[in-house]
């Protein structure tokens, strides 16, 4: 996992006067937030403002609201998965490009002890404040989700899943596996018994969305 | 959902002197750990005794550790689930009972806004402290799982369900994609789009579960 580090702050000078580019304001601004959500303290604009160095009416501007800041600071590093091929040769392909996307998805994957860190903190974060999970759900899962249920929406049309599949309830149980064992079962998919369980629970799922 | 509440105080007195039952101090302690929960306040042995009026060694007693106490309290009005019947007529009648089971469960159920703000407040808990997410699965979701995970085992030995069935991992698809609407979509299970999601996930999982 990348984390965005405050730009050097040289950079802006050596470019010659004027305004820093948004894009480095933002990577300021974002890791202020990141900052503070990892020090378990209140995001503020203030606080924000202060860690940033970014001018208040400049946070404004880009952020009008904290909600959607902390959402996309907890998003930080996660990005968009690719799309899974499936041009393959009939089921097996599709299957096998499926199960090499989410057992080998980085977020399920090598967890480092400082992801799922942050992992937990999101969480936390997503279940004092309703209005930030659903920002957090709109704006950033919910677009992840987008490639898997594109492959699952061509297996469907080339007859290979149920033609009555729902794609989005089948995200949800795979999907869920996998959230369940680091939830509830508070393990660890560092831990092989948890991988173990999440490809079992995934070829349970699959096996029910084939036509 | 039932919530202890404090022992009438005048039941010690009418029953005479001496120490008050056990299940009383326990009552008293449970309630008082949960107050402390509701208004996100520290669980804190000098909290408690202040709040419960119960003694710190017969606190002590009975909860050496406020991890277990904060677990036992997060679980108040919970029960295991009734024993699935499994001697009806072939795979229907499995599936009947085991769909009933699930889709009836009060907890995915008629979740009453109180209920869902004491879910919340578990999930936040347990992500803060993996001592406390490890004593609450090992002596209370674990022990949930139970009469679902054995109607399972019968179904595989009558052989209505794979005979190389995963039954922890089957389990873990669906009750993974119920807790998914709550902790990642951030819907409720009052909405009857959540309900119908919920319903075509376990379709799924059990297409996926059956010989």
């Amino acid at each position: 996992m990348t984390l965005p580090t405050a730009p050097d702050a040289g950079a802006a000078v050596r470019r010659g006067p004027g305004r820093p580019r948004d894009e480095e304001l933002d990577g300021q601004i974002l890791a202020a937030a990141l900052a503070l959500i990892d020090a378990e303290q209140e995001v503020t604009v203030a606080r924000v403002v202060a860690g940033s160095g970014v001018s208040r009416a400049a946070l404004y501007r880009r952020w009008p609201s904290m909600t959607t800041l902390i959402a996309a600071a907890l998003d930080v590093g996660r990005s968009v998965p690719a799309e899974i091929p499936t041009d393959g040769d009939g089921a097996g392909a599709l299957r096998e490009a499926v199960f090499a996307a989410l057992l080998g998805d980085p977020s399920f994957g090598g967890t480092s002890q400082f992801t799922e860190t942050r992992f937990r903190q999101r969480i936390r974060l997503v279940m004092a404040d309703r209005q930030l999970q659903k920002a957090y759900w709109s704006s950033h899962v919910a677009r992840r989700r987008g490639p898997m249920e594109r492959a699952f929406l061509v297996g469907r049309e080339r007859g290979i899943l149920r033609p009555d599949l729902d794609v989005e309830a089948s995200f949800d149980a795979i999907a869920g596996a996998c959230y369940y064992q680091l939830i509830v079962r508070g393990d660890s998919f560092d831990d092989p018994a948890t991988r173990a369980r999440v490809r079992a629970a995934l070829e349970i799922v699959w096996r029910g969305m084939l036509a």
